[in-house]
């Protein structure tokens, strides 16, 4: 940590300043310009609050030095990280296709659309079970029923299931019935729900909260790792911004960003970042352009009787066509297709 | 719900999105201008995506008529919701001060910080003892132990008391030892967490999300409110923008907005929207000046040494003088300080 | 317009809204349903400020059923416009890359520059003369020399030519010298430069400005086809939000959208969306990718010296790579390269 | 500045960035931690972008020490600039009240406004004679037979008189017929208009732009004091989130950052910052109780009959309502109303 001290600020201040960082067992590195004089503190500063340091007298800025994540860091880890999930891995030169319903309806609908995304090429299926809705007038999931369609799916296309958990509660069914669990946008800082998906040993796919910093995001990734559980793909969906055309706006510089700071892979939903079919397709291939490590697509047979976000819902004909269109993207980033 | 159709388009368009609503039990009125075909739809629409229909052909813009929340309405009720907190009243005349630290770490702070902020008029007192912190390498709270305190310290100095809670397992305990449960920012789209605090029995303060919008932080008062639990006092604590000078950016407007909104009380968080000590005395006076219910502010009988939030907090004699200003205040917003 | 009564009101209160609309000149239908009464209402109202009856007594919501912006909208012109440069057209099957420094600063770096990007396939050249700079103590760029070093190098290299005028002073001598007309984010509200720049007929290319919505976009090319000039580009380039890690956000979704409005071509210009070269080329792919009709690119053969904007510039060796893997990912938009 | 090196870095990289530095004729002041290298740079770096060292290879972080706005800056002056208008001052003890139509539309609504307001205690009258409107075909304003009738009123009532221009030809009739220039929130970055201002011997009034964030503002101010003019007052009108209830977000806590940081009066502008009405009240209460240097409210004679922004004007009787509130609330911030 650096703190730099005011213009021409008398002896005193200064001697204040040290003083307090040398009872709270810090060494200070003192060096002084023509300017400013600046402070160098060395110690373990991670649980240090800089404000507190801002606003003593004197005081003209501090900066931290080292970043606050610790796990989820480049530093910690220099090897990209691959998830494996069975018939596919996530992080490699693959980019996986996740694909399948927003919310598991019945079984006609859930197995209808896996056998259309799986004869595609999509590797994991995607439904939710539980459902955060908006209004708690809305279809809230079949829960467990659901959680058991969706591992019978799995197993009649050969694919690895994905599924949200909302609560602590929900964690132990899911652990029985799917592959990976989610975690969703709107408890992407849950950190009690954080913690004990931390101390599972399965995949976590980590959405990005609506207004989370990718700083932020970071560190709820550290939440999981910290319990031990070190198999999380980050999952880019679109952030809250004074747009109003699309539902979010999606983030797509986070893809370069997130793999510069982190080992962990980046996964895109652009179904969630517009909200409307017809862009679903050209942010899809924007993602995979990029440079992300998958995609998280929403497809239904009939979107337009789905219970829950229908019309950000790709016909299985247009699911086809963007396997076609992401197949010739590929090469430019130098992976393939899984 | 209203469907605009585009211009000059063709009768079968117009009889295709006509059908569709029929078929789902809607009825529908039609108005034809010379530029646009209109249709009202009449029904429980509540629960329908209008996203749906935007994707029609030949539909131009679809209006929901009927605002998607119903019992934190005005349409619900008239007359302002007053929540009884025994020491006081919110909602009502006065406007209400709740202070205290932002975490609880020990009696000597407690108490020392209760009784500073109860003789300079605070009628309710604050502390957590469940900390949400972003890194998972942070304090986070005394846990029962600190509600234990918490409720020694109000019973001390005859304050209301109120504290949050994170995880529904953490309610139990909370109904035990504290007056009011506090839902925070990071959780207010917690669905279940929402739930479990509409079972029960006791007041709510609700903070709005960093990036919620006034319609989502109604509706998550919505899902307190369908469980049965009227009593619930909203807090606006700043959102997130792209400003960076302050943590967040404190939205006075939500004030007036909600006002006219809802009949739920709204009070003010001045310290976290802020993040600094010295802009938390000029936005308090701001927020009671807008018309707010009451006000939440921290304060710490010695700040400097605080585990979690120290930079926001007040010195017991700045909230002395910040009470005094609040006395000349409210007498231009007819009210009166609790 | 649709004006949205309130529920159960008197008679009263309507008739009072509607004997408004009447002496405004405009015909109103009435629509009664069983909960609200809706009044449409037919007549010029562009020009109107929906506000006015909002604020009414008894009116819920008003809407606005007509799109503010008349010439740049899909319903005046069905077909898209394609604006030709001379060298190659925007807007049809090509896409057009577009390449050279932030600054023009001297001859050397201007046609070392050109050279290379003409080389590698860009077929217009772009360098800035006069340079908006947050700070007064900034280089604000060459002005008229400038612009006779750009003409000189698009002639040797036979590239079509691009660059800002920031004050209608300017316009003249740029319409001697450049082939297109920049008018940049921060000036993209600056409505007396917009009319002027529709007085001229030469194309123009217009950027979103920071935090401009979509909409507000295309009302600022309103302003310039109000004045005759039909020959628009629109660049994307990034807007403000919460994230800190990149200079601003690229809205990668403003590409369908605006392809969905209108029928003018749009660009992205990733250079100023992420301000930093090692994201330069995953977002130019993914622009490419989503579908744009162009790309503005910034490349300059020594960009450590670059007077300005050098971090967000690409190496000639990285914009050769950059031009190869655009050559394979056309095809996937059935576009082909310039 | 400072330049912070990656962690555990071989010598040859940092040796190669200070010798850039040295190459650049800069000082380097180096300094070796535990962990971290930590270099410490000498010299005007004002006009240096941080982003260009960043970029080398083990440099992981650059913080400028030296805040980029200088004359707007406290270290240039202590003492708070307090702007002379005659009638009044804006800076000092006293809180100015600035009141007038949006537009200037005719001498009877001019007029009327004026008594109405100056009788309330209003001290500066304001009104628009070029109007930036968003869409090409809304009223633009009365231009310089607008000024003339300002002048007039101004001078019935014994009022200082301010009013917008958007274009520097418009300077020179604005120097002839009013007291104080107003720079607009769309103009906030039109550089070549705040260098013209910056040559005028008049007061400007700069405000915010609408996604400014609180430096860039300071430093429009900059391009003005640059050029000569010192006498500035600066005017937080909202800026834009993703929040929709509002017109825009009245950024509240910009008052007392602003105050920090700079010498410049600070006045707000809630008509903008809302957008309607009935917010108008409570936000300018607001903005006085948080320590606003004045405010700038827009009043009509008759609202509903405005040709621009008539929503967010108030009638006589509630500013003269508002004039008392004020009046209450003064001596809470030690202030007395002009």
């Amino acid at each position: 940590m650096i703190i730099v001290m005011e213009k021409s600020i008398d002896q005193e201040k200064i001697e204040n300043v040290v003083g307090k960082l040398i009872s709270r067992g810090f060494d200070v590195h003192r060096s002084t310009g023509s300017d400013h004089t600046i402070l160098g503190v060395v110690g373990d500063v991670a649980s240090l609050d800089t404000r507190e340091f801002e606003l003593l007298d004197g005081v003209q800025e501090v900066v931290r030095v080292s970043e606050p994540f610790k796990l989820t860091s480049h530093t910690f880890k220099r090897e990209r990280t691959v998830v494996d999930l069975g018939v596919c891995k996530v992080g490699g030169r693959d980019v996986v296709v996740m694909a399948g319903p927003c919310t598991i309806e019945n079984e006609k609908q859930l197995f209808g659309t896996a056998r259309a995304v799986a004869k595609a090429g999509a590797k994991v299926l995607r439904g939710g079970a539980y459902k955060p809705r908006t209004s708690p007038y809305s279809f809230q999931g079949l829960g467990i029923e659901g959680l058991k369609m969706l591992r019978a799916a799995g197993k009649e296309f050969g694919m690895t299931t994905i599924s949200e958990v909302m609560e602590i509660s929900q964690i132990e069914s899911a652990l029985e019935y799917v592959d990976v669990l989610q975690i969703g946008a709107r408890n992407m800082q849950n950190f009690n729900l954080l913690s004990a998906v931390g101390q599972v040993r399965k995949p976590v796919l980590l959405k990005r909260g609506m207004s989370a910093t990718i700083q932020e995001w970071l560190l709820a990734a550290e939440y999981i790792m910290a319990g031990g559980n070190y198999e999380i793909i980050l999952c880019e969906r679109g952030i809250r911004t004074f747009e109003t055309y699309t539902r979010n706006t999606l983030d797509i510089s986070a893809i370069p960003v997130v793999q510069k700071l982190s080992h962990l892979p980046i996964i895109v939903d652009p179904s969630h970042a517009t909200g409307r079919r017809d862009k679903v397709m050209p942010l899809t291939r924007a993602s995979v352009a990029a440079g992300a490590d998958g995609v998280l697509v929403e497809v239904h047979i009939e979107p337009e009787k789905a219970l829950c976000d229908g019309p950000q819902s790709l016909y299985p004909e247009q699911f086809v066509e963007l396997m076609d269109e992401l197949r010739i993207i590929v090469p430019a980033v130098r992976r393939t297709l899984a």
